[in-house]
């Protein structure tokens, strides 16, 4: 029995060391909210969680950005009785590698979201209907500057750290280029500076499933109707990306679902791998939007860090935050050569980066998996005191 | 100028070298034909092409296998003004790799096709409708069986080879199991002894696409129609694991489709890699049938010689062929550790197989595309004079 476990208050339902029920909160925006694409909102809603303290001094606060299915919802539970804890809740917790001991933690769903935040599945006051596909066009750009108006609101005057992965990532590396004085730290992990052609294609066929669907009918559908056969196809086809053939191998292999004999002819399940994606299709449906993945999606297919700001190294040349770059070497979506060339381009524009790459066989999706080395990796580049940037070149 | 440029005729519209006008026949078997599901159907047909001569031996044929979307016209042109020739017309004429001045090249479409071969679309003499999904399931094995009564009733007494990249690498092994004292030669090319789970995952999600398409319609839908949509889709989906990373990015990058100022915020194709795609899926749908996209897609998924014969070694202890085993580097559907795992089991079997990994960075259908490399090794093999197996255990 470990220190932790004895400390732990006997028979309470959370062990020593979790979050606990946690209540998501709306930050309502009533100002203006101008999108890259010169579209306008009047205001815009984030949906968030915060764990642990906001310091005195108002500069412990870290910034965890999701991934493209994710949500605000990234550590602890919302009720006593809840059984599944937000998607992060291995990394964050009192005494976990983001330790909310000693840092506040924020966490928003995205602008264009589908989780309580402003985006194509929200009414439209104008119409009292869904925005659909006249919401406004949202940029990853759009959805850390959304974040940042959070976090000014939430008090916080300097961000520790922003972590990420994969979207994520994407998000952490803008909040460092955006808003270079306020972020001490960024930690992305299976991402990208811009999506390679195969991984626009994948979200391309995604997309095309759902806008093919009858259902989509231009994105004007009723809440908890639409293009629900489509969605489960981009899901399930996007679900492959995330792992790996090996992790695929040894979870599925070819184990038939049924017992029956010899071989059966049928194009109903037969392999396990085929009821497992079946069930990540339909579990999707009941929990996201088709425009918000239309919408996303496409931020993603559009972010390309060299092409906005010139080159990679002219995006990273405001940067004044430490980064640590993870790649993962069984990650094929966004290879660990993509995330490398991130921290090579960082340390080519003077700046203090590393690089790491975890060897794995769990594919995109290890970033998410319980893994000491990880851990151990994120503790230690947290604890790093921030030391100011000196430009040499002035 | 070459020689064989100086030697072509004058104002030919086949240059030298080439097959010329061919004309697709139909071998209609009049017996019935049993499945390996114990279904039985009456008698079946099976459109095929044939290219240069049956020697007076008749042991000089070559028998060309096709993949999941291919079909019996492998080389030639269907008339003189026609500008696509077969789909290895770069491997198969005169004087090509594979010498139709010396070889009787024979192409069948599989059983269960869509092109002239029975097959779900063919109609069912007793209803007049199309089979649909009440045609029987089929096999590898019932494929490679269906190809072996065409070349008897050709007259083929030894194949001098057989010969398949992928699925037709699949079939091209059976034929050197189920019919041994015939096949001499086997040369299968970026394929597999089965898939792993993750190409069952990508089979799967096309046939969800296909079957979730409500003009799927449990199969039944008349000539022309059927599940458009959702057979583009899964095609769309297809063709990324059949190319890599670095192809699409050489061919497309991020270059847009429009030449829009800046940034453009639309669903329509953005990216050429989009227009591409989708160019894919519709020319699909405009000449293959959705049901035989799942009869042959589980046909592939349920291939799996060790499986179906105690082990690999077991299922390679009957051949007497000498084989070629050839993997890309660079196809990521069916891996080059895929492929040297056959030539090793061959070898294991005491049998005489030869491995060669080409490095290319096309993918999958790299066997498909121009490769003097490739050609050499064809050439080399088919040249080989035939050792005929002595069993030394006996």
């Amino acid at each position: 029995m470990t220190d932790s476990e004895e400390n732990a208050p006997v028979g309470s339902p959370f062990a020593a060391g979790e979050v606990g029920v946690v209540t998501p909160r709306d930050f309502v925006c009533p100002r203006p909210f101008t999108f890259k694409s010169g579209q306008v909102l009047p205001g815009f809603t984030l949906r968030y969680e915060t764990y642990g303290e906001l310091s005195a001094t108002r500069d412990n606060a870290i910034l965890i950005c999701h991934a493209l299915s994710g949500d605000h919802h990234c550590a602890g539970v919302h009720s006593a009785d809840d059984r599944k804890p937000g998607w992060w809740n291995n990394l964050i917790g009192p005494g976990k590698a983001v330790d909310t001991r000693r840092f506040f933690v924020v966490c928003a769903n995205v602008l264009g979201g589908c989780v309580g935040s402003s985006g194509p599945s929200s009414l439209n006051p104008e119409t009292g209907q869904a925005y659909g596909i006249s919401f406004p066009f949202v940029t990853m750009l759009d959805m850390v500057r959304a974040q940042k108006l959070l976090l000014d609101h939430l008090g916080v005057t300097t961000l520790h750290g922003v972590i990420g992965g994969s979207m994520g990532g994407m998000q952490a590396m803008l909040f460092a280029i955006e808003f270079p004085g306020y972020t001490r730290r960024v930690l992305a992990m299976a991402t990208t500076a811009r999506e390679s052609a195969q991984a626009i294609a994948f979200n391309e066929v995604g997309r095309q499933a759902i806008m093919q669907d009858p259902d989509w009918n231009q994105g004007n559908y009723g809440k908890g109707a639409g293009p629900r056969v489509g969605l489960a196809i981009a899901r399930m086809m996007a679900h492959i990306t995330y792992v790996s053939d090996a992790s695929m191998d040894r979870k599925f292999g070819r184990r038939k679902k049924t017992t029956a004999n010899g071989e059966s002819y049928t194009f109903d399940v037969q392999f396990e791998v085929e009821g497992y994606l079946r069930h990540q299709g339909q579990a999707f449906i009941n929990r996201f939007d088709a425009n918000s993945y239309l919408y996303i999606t496409r931020a993603l297919d559009q972010f390309d860090l060299a092409h906005a700001y010139g080159s990679l190294e002219s995006a990273f040349a405001p940067v004044q935050a430490e980064s640590l770059i993870v790649g993962f070497t069984s990650d094929w979506l966004f290879p660990p050569e993509q995330n490398r060339q991130i921290a090579l381009a960082m340390l080519r524009a003077g700046k203090r980066a590393s690089y790491a790459e975890l060897a794995t066989d769990l594919g995109h999706d290890s970033f998410l998996l319980e893994s000491e080395e990880l851990y151990a990796l994120i503790r230690a580049f947290l604890e790093r005191s921030h030391i100011v940037a000196v430009d040499f070149s002035i």
